[in-house]
């Protein structure tokens, strides 16, 4: 993918996003009956602000007398209901600035007084008034505190005032606000939900990544054998498709010279976006050998955010014909981008990239066929992880702004809309518009996905770009013996290993189809007498490439099959005398139980074809 | 591995050494007779120095009135014969400093005065004659000029005075001597040989890499799609024979913090095979949400030299007891040294390295064991390869140094080699023990391999280490309870994959067994009407992962074969209408010619085999 924008903050509908404003009202009206019910309860609290967030509200407090800790929720909780009962009116009115000073002056509000100077001079100063609770505020509210029907306390926790570290430390008390009470339950046990599926916590509990913030740095995970599995499964898994759909895979450093982002574009506007420079200095002196290459004598080299530079260098780098395109370069690049500490979590927001790229370069006349496979591509592998919701969004230009945010070439923008158009609604492919969102160099689709828990999930984007590679120069002959510049379709449809695993980690909750398990099968011997046959065929499992471990131990076989259990272990083989005698094995599938006794050779063949087929 | 020290020079067995002195003694002879040759033909030529290098001689002339060529070889030559055929002796004398200047002077041979006050007061000033000819030289010579029986000029080229670029040019005369014609011809053919098999050369025929200096940086690889085939089949194999092994998979990012590399004592004493620190500064605002996790305001980080710390940083993740070692950690990391742009060539002396890395940690116990299995990977590898001469060096410590060159733990020294030494002994395999030259913390291992042409190589070491992981604080528990420091053997048995590649090149003259073969069918329809069955007969393939392509276009039949063979493509299946009817394809291997007609079954299944089967 070419832009080094921040990886993409995961977007709502223009439907959900009107609802949110009505949402947003109804928090922040709560937000209020707190900081009335507070009031009441410590009338010595000094109040300073309460906005709604994207999953609730806070409101910030000083009150040296008493720290908040959640045993107090109860309490405050029953007051806001009283307030929520008393059924008070929100009402605004207009102060002049001595009016409103003197009010928070007089009750002895420092914050309060202090924030009335951030309203510029001639600017209307609001307040709202709701039972004995007055707050300076610009709205707007919900009628009355009647409407706030459902809503909950959830932390405390300390923020700096205004944010700045050089400030006093206040008490911020997290709450949630829904229309009803079936909303905010429902919301209550996705949470839930979702606590038990975060994949930090799952990632801990298997084994599969670790952050080492003090020796590596924040943001780039040391990915542990089981995650690494993951990640090399995934891997292959595009490494096949890809070479059944023929791209070439090709390989690329993580850094290139200053020139080549300089050549691209990136630099200086997209410095901020990447780790900074590496100055290097190189000798002047001893023998130049033949062969040996020349260099300037000082450099900056920088960290690759992104693969297409090298990809467009490398289709530069032999002369092309018509009959070499479509060109389709392929690579598992590790990208490195720079984003803010306070921005970073768990794999979802790294600094290290391990991205499924590619970059096809092809003629116009070849585009809509390219684009259309590339969608299939998407498809079949929303079908392998079992994604059932999908959409696409698809951005595009707006002609009064070209040469500004768009490049100046209305009539490609018109021609590629027109085909990414003609392709989506030919494929039937769910897609909503997006006006005045595409790239600078060409229209996007960011596809958004959902897991099975309802948890909502935006994959890097599918660039269209019809600039970049005339900056790099890359041409081809063209039949008639002409040189055209390319197209350049940026994909990647699994994203970077970090925020797809970090997806389906949550989207299975960490129990793994048996093709992606980190450990595929357990054989467990009932007593030591099994002991060479159940080794036997974690041998023969093995020699398929089978991830099969054995265990034997003083435990009883119910504690062994606990320990698989709750190490997520995909196929259990429990063999016994009789199964022995049988060659055959007992068969436990995680979190299905038992599955019967099978042949030991139907038993295997079962497995690899499990594994060969991706079932889900 | 370890240590970032510079990439293994070619190493020549202790005899090699001591012929090589004879060597050097004959050549150097012979350099003076080039000498006295060229101011037979050129008295006013200024004589500078003519040492013995590893491949022939040289000497340096200041000649303004004629530019050498290699039309002047002949004369020269003709010239150097006759001054062998006088026979004369190579005569020893010492002058005083005012003598030897006196001398110089009087020839009007400014280099050799200036030379003079490079030898220390006090010294001997030694001289050698024969014939006509004097020169300042230490020696030794070999007797007479008709030892000097079989040689050649090789090229001329500039060469700075004193190899400082501030200095005149001189003009620098090449040339080779051997002991008899013999020898001299066979090196000739070798020399024609090598420069046929160059992996640049070949590289660039086959489209395997390129280097961007101008854009990515030198030493810095793009491979090609082609040449990706080549990296990706070793690592699968890599990967195979390490799943096989036990060994883990893991990925770690290619950069860390300054600490990383104070803790494994890299810095500050390896900092200049290092690429320059990236200075990073954290930004400090911003709230700092749940799960994010701090970071110093300022830091630098490091491009990884080597993957040890990652590793160890790996093993220090998790508690760890005697049950889960031997642990195997395996990556392929890719690192990047800074070697001088002087040093640079082709694959075989780079900046960025995709090393075929893994780190073993257990117990002294466990050692002897794995290192034999260890050993017997990289045996299966030159089987695999057809490396049939290899021999290995084992670098012992010496007890002299302990505390200095080598770290102070004289019991593990002689345990940990008495180990190594007992299962090279037991293996059988072919090895030389080299005092003195062992890593800081324990012994090593090159191996030295040598192509079917001769050439020879020599392959990253295999190091055991004993202090490293006590500089991490790595333990694992013991079975009675205690904290214990594990052993590390850093072992790479198929090197870097530039530098390995870069001699499988060679060693294959680019015709590549099957498995390896970036193209490894192609199927040509012999007229239009075998189209179909063709495309049929490729798609078979692609659907089994064979890299198998199509062609047909109006060229005769006898044109497609020869881009075919050209192209190096391994197996071509030619099918016409008889083969077509038959359901059959007559078969062609590259270099062999044709292997006759077979049923189509039979050469689809014979081709799948030799893949997997990786024969050579």
């Amino acid at each position: 993918m070419s832009e080094p924008a921040k990886q993409p903050i995961e977007r709502k509908t223009l439907d959900e996003r009107n609802r949110m404003s009505d949402l947003e009202r109804l928090r922040h009206s709560c937000s209020h009956v707190l900081a009335a019910a507070v009031l009441r309860l410590w009338p010595d609290a000094l109040i300073d602000i309460g906005p709604a967030t994207s999953d609730g509200f806070y409101y910030d407090f000083d009150l040296p007398s008493h720290r908040f800790t959640p045993e107090d929720f109860p309490a405050i909780e029953a007051e806001m209901k009283k307030i929520v009962k008393e059924n008070q009116t929100f009402e605004k009115c207009l102060k002049t600035r001595a009016e409103a000073r003197a009010f928070f002056e007089a009750k002895g509000q420092k914050f309060k007084v202090e924030r009335l100077t951030d309203i510029p001079e001639g600017e209307p100063i609001s307040f709202y008034q709701s039972g004995d609770f007055t707050d300076l505020c610009a709205g707007p509210h919900v009628m009355r505190t009647g409407n706030v029907k459902a809503f909950k306390l959830l932390r405390v926790a300390s923020a700096y005032y205004r944010g700045n570290e050089k400030n006093q430390q206040l008490q911020r008390l997290y709450g949630t606000a829904f229309p009803n009470k079936t909303e905010l339950e429902a919301w209550l046990a996705a949470q839930e939900e979702a606590k038990k599926r975060d994949h930090r916590k799952i990632g801990q509990e298997m084994s599969l990544f670790v952050l080492d913030a003090d020796f590596v740095g924040p943001g780039l995970p040391l990915w542990l054998p089981n995650g690494t599995v993951l990640v090399e499964e995934l891997e292959r898994l595009a490494k096949e498709s890809e070479f059944q759909a023929g791209y070439k895979r090709v390989r690329t450093p993580h850094l290139a010279r200053e020139k080549m982002y300089q050549t691209s574009g990136h630099l200086p506007y997209y410095a901020e976006s990447m780790f900074p420079p590496m100055d290097l200095r190189e000798d002047t002196g001893g023998p130049n050998q033949a062969g040996s290459e020349s260099a300037a004598p000082s450099d900056r080299y920088y960290l690759k955010a992104m693969n297409c530079p090298h990809h467009h260098r490398i289709f530069a780098a032999e002369p092309r014909s018509y009959r070499d395109l479509p060109l389709r370069l392929a690579e598992y690049g590790t990208c490195y981008r720079y984003e803010q500490s306070g921005e970073l979590m768990g794999l979802m927001r790294v600094r290290s990239m391990q991205m499924n790229d590619a970059h096809i370069y092809c003629p116009t006349e070849q585009f809509a066929e390219e684009f259309k496979a590339v969608n299939d591509m998407y498809l079949k592998y929303f079908k392998i992880f079992g994604f059932e919701k999908y959409q696409m969004r698809f951005s595009t230009h707006d002609p009064a702004r070209l040469g500004q945010k768009f490049v100046d070439q209305p009539e490609l923008w018109i021609k590629t809309e027109d085909m990414v158009r003609k392709v989506l609604d030919d494929s039937g492919i769910n897609y909503v518009e997006v006006p005045n969102e595409a790239a600078f160099y060409g229209p996007k689709i960011d596809v958004q996905l959902w897991s099975i828990s309802g948890r909502e999930f935006t994959i890097a984007t599918n660039q269209v770009d019809f600039a970049v590679p005339r900056r790099f120069g890359l041409v081809y002959r063209t039949r008639d013996n002409r040189d055209a510049t390319p197209l350049c379709i940026h994909r990647a449809p699994l994203g970077t290993h970090e925020r797809f695993i970090g997806f389906l980690i949550e989207h299975y909750a960490g129990n793994f189809p048996l093709w992606l398990a980190p450990e595929q099968v357990r054989v467990l011997p009932v007593t030591e007498n099994q002991v060479g046959y159940a080794r036997n065929i974690v041998e023969e499992l093995r020699g398929q490439f089978v991830r099969a471990e054995f265990e034997f131990s003083n435990d009883k076989l119910q504690g062994r099959i606990l320990r698989a259990e709750e190490a997520r272990v995909h196929t259990m083989l429990i063999v016994g005398q009789r199964e022995q005698e049988a060659n055959a094995v007992a068969m436990r599938i995680h979190g299905k139980g038992s599955v019967g006794v099978k042949p030991r050779v139907e038993a295997v063949a079962e497995i690899l074809a499990e594994i060969r087929e991706r079932k889900s």
